[in-house]
Parts: C-alpha cells; sequence; structure tokens
C-alpha cells in the first residue's frame, strides 16, 4: 500500500492488508525465535519455543495457501506492531542480569506476541466470514487454534515452574508450625483462585481444576448435541 | 532503565520495567483514542471509545496506586509495543478510503491494542501474585476487566453492525425462493460456528448459544462448589 495514497476502498482491500500485516508479522517470528531460543535457559522453555518455530513456519504455509485462494500473490506489508513487540522483546532480554528472570521475561513478550496474532487473526476470521472467503477460514483457525495453545503453553510452564524460579518462592504447604518471612512467599491457600478465562493469567489451583473439568464436561457434551453434526459436516 | 546496562537484576526490577512498560502505554492511549474518536463515523463506535478513554484515564490512576503500594514514583519506560500498535493503528486509518470500511479498521487496530494490555495485565498479576504483592493485585485485576469488557464490546458491535456495514452483507433470512448472488451475500446456516473462547472472534450463533448456556451451567456449578465458600471469603 502506497504512503499517502489512501489504497484500502474496500474490505476486501483491507482483508488483503491486514493478511499481508500478519504474513509479514509471521515471518519477523520465523526470523527472531532461534534468537529468543538461545537465549531461554530453562530446557522446556527452549523446546517449548523450538515446536513453536516449526508451527510458525506452517502458518506461513497456510497463509499462502490463502492468498492463493483468494487469487493473491503472496507478499508482507510494513506491520510496525510486530517490529514493536519484538524491539520491546530484545530491549528487555538485553536489560536483564539474571538467567531465571530472563526466562520469565522471555515468556512474556513470547505471550505478548502471541496475543497480537490472536487478535490479527480474530479480526481475518470475522472479515473472511462476513465477506464469503469460506475457503480460507479453516487454514486462518488452524493458526489462531495454534496461537492460542502456544500461549496456553507458554503459561502452564510460566506459573508451573519459571515464576517461582526467578522469585524463589517456596511451594510447599503452609505449617503453623512456620511464621513471619519464611511464610510470606509461600501461596496462600485462601488465595482467590486467577480469572480462568484469561489466557495469560490462569493458573493452576485445586478449584481451576475444577472449573477445567467442568469446561471439558462442557465441550463434551457441545460435542454430542445434534448440532454438532451440522458444525462437523461444515468444517 | 539504561541501555546497554543491565538494570533488570531480579523479579522486583523486572515487574518495575513492566508496570513503567504499562504506564507508559496507557498514557498513550490517553493522548492516541482522541484521533481515533475523531476518526469513527458510527456513533455507536465514537461513544464506546470515548467512554474507554474516560476507563483508560482511571487505569492510569490504578497504576499510580500500584506504584505507590511497591513505594515507587509513577513513571513510564520506553514501550515500542505500543508506539508500534499505535503507529500501524494511524498508518492504516491514514489509507482507508470509505467510511464503514474505516469503523471496521478502527475496531481492528483497537482490539490489537487491547489484547496488548489484556496480556501484559496477565503477566503483571501472575508476577506480582508470585512476588507476594497482593496489595497491587486489585488494581490490576480491574484494569484487566475492564480490557476485556472493551474487547468484548468492540467484539460485539463489530459483529452486529460495521463489519456488515462494511461489505454490504445483507441480514435477511435465506429464503429457498431467492437463488444466486442474492444469496451469496447472506450468512450460510450450515456455516461451522465460530470459537466461542477468543476474544475477537465471538459471533452469537445458535449453536454458540448453547454453549454459552454451558458456560453458565458451570459458572453456577462452580459457585455451589465447596470450595467457593474460601473463595468468596477470600475476595
Amino acid at each position: 500500500m502506497g504512503l499517502f495514497s489512501k489504497d484500502i476502498k474496500s474490505m476486501e482491500d483491507l482483508f488483503l492488508h491486514t493478511l499481508q500485516d500478519v504474513y509479514y508479522a509471521e515471518n519477523q517470528i520465523v526470523k527472531s525465535l532461534p534468537k529468543m531460543i538461545e537465549k531461554a535457559t530453562n530446557r522446556e522453555l527452549a523446546s517449548g519455543l523450538r515446536n513453536h518455530l516449526a508451527e510458525t513456519e506452517n502458518q506461513v504455509s497456510r497463509l499462502e495457501q490463502v492468498f492463493e485462494a483468494i487469487g493473491e500473490t503472496p507478499r508482507g506489508t510494513d506491520c510496525p506492531a510486530m517490529d514493536g513487540l519484538l524491539k520491546e522483546a530484545d530491549n528487555v532480554a538485553g536489560e536483564v542480569d539474571d538467567k531465571k528472570v530472563l526466562d520469565a521475561a522471555i515468556i512474556g513478550s513470547a505471550q505478548a506476541i502471541e496475543h497480537y496474532e490472536i487478535s490479527r487473526y480474530g479480526t481475518l476470521i470475522a472479515w473472511a466470514e462476513e465477506l464469503g472467503h469460506d475457503n480460507v477460514i479453516r487454514f486462518l483457525k488452524a493458526n489462531l487454534k495454534e496461537e492460542k495453545a502456544a500461549d496456553k503453553k507458554l503459561n502452564t510452564l510460566a506459573e508451573a515452574k519459571l515464576n517461582r524460579k526467578a522469585t524463589g518462592t517456596r511451594l510447599t504447604p503452609v505449617s503453623p508450625s512456620r511464621s513471619g518471612p519464611e511464610r510470606q512467599r509461600e501461596k496462600s491457600p485462601s488465595r482467590p483462585p486467577r480469572d480462568a478465562e484469561v489466557p495469560g493469567c490462569a493458573v493452576r489451583t485445586g478449584v481451576d481444576l475444577k472449573v477445567h473439568a467442568l469446561f471439558l464436561e462442557c465441550a463434551h457434551r457441545w460435542n454430542r448435541m445434534p448440532s454438532a453434526k451440522l458444525r462437523n459436516k461444515a468444517q
């Protein structure tokens, strides 16, 4: 799209522009992830990022199939948002002077990147549906599903291990015989559970696990609904 | 934090740095929203953005209370991510040559911005919990809740009206007496439902409403669990 010209004249143009924006963004992530992997010291984090690099390469291919399906040649357009997100990730990592804190910082930055993509794919899917581009929705949904899963994995890793390692929080249960500063760093059993709706802030407490089980039940019941046949047929 | 120095030596430093990042980001949004409001042509969109401007000013105040609670002076730090997101919003808006398409573009950009904030507040809440900063969590959660609500409102507005106006999609029910191009732009009843989990892509189909009812049932059952007493007591 040209500078100082008004090249976006329709929703089709806006859809294409945003597709090019995401295509550029995914390609930049493919270039940047190896640096993040190199900086990560936790083996599970490095391995998770490596898996996501392979996924991102597949996502680029899916986007190329979207371009093809709408009769366009794959190409990127400037995406100052992704440039900024990657610059911020790089700046923060460069300022951290402790390996475990660096792992926590990498996870925070990676989740900010995932959320940008989640938002963009959500928007693209909505527009594709309105424009009647039913033949591209499955590619966009596959990418969205992977971004959400990657965000959740980072979350689980952060909550389960890395934040705790970085802060030095103890995991032993609270005992009435211990008190004072030693107890201050322990998790209180009466702490309210984290909001289960929000990617980026789900924690695996006992209550959350019960909610998770109920959601699984919901999903199971949803799949057994008569309308599921229609849905599965359409997908 | 200084350039080329490693000023983040602990999780406390990382928490403070990210708090400063979000403080800068919210202040930049306060400066940028009036421009977005001016560009929006749909009255509901403009009114929604105006409400969010007032909310964002409150969010800045809450962040100042967080700084105060941890004994720090409120100040921002460079946030290339938010700079990039706002630059992208501005660039895209400058390229759109149709008022209705511009409204859809503004919503897409605003949702990308909301998602950045959702991710940052999720991270800050997780770190505050690990660091034992229990006295700041309610401020951060209040901001997170507002960001999520703003994202949902934008979503509803886009799905209900603006995308449809921008693409020219008709809303009349499919009738066997109509066929061809007239039907092509109408929503197909066999279209798969949008993923209900993702802010940015929820649509109110019949199947979605059933899932929504099941989620409500989950929430009801969760509230009736024995652990709910403990949770409600702690809140």
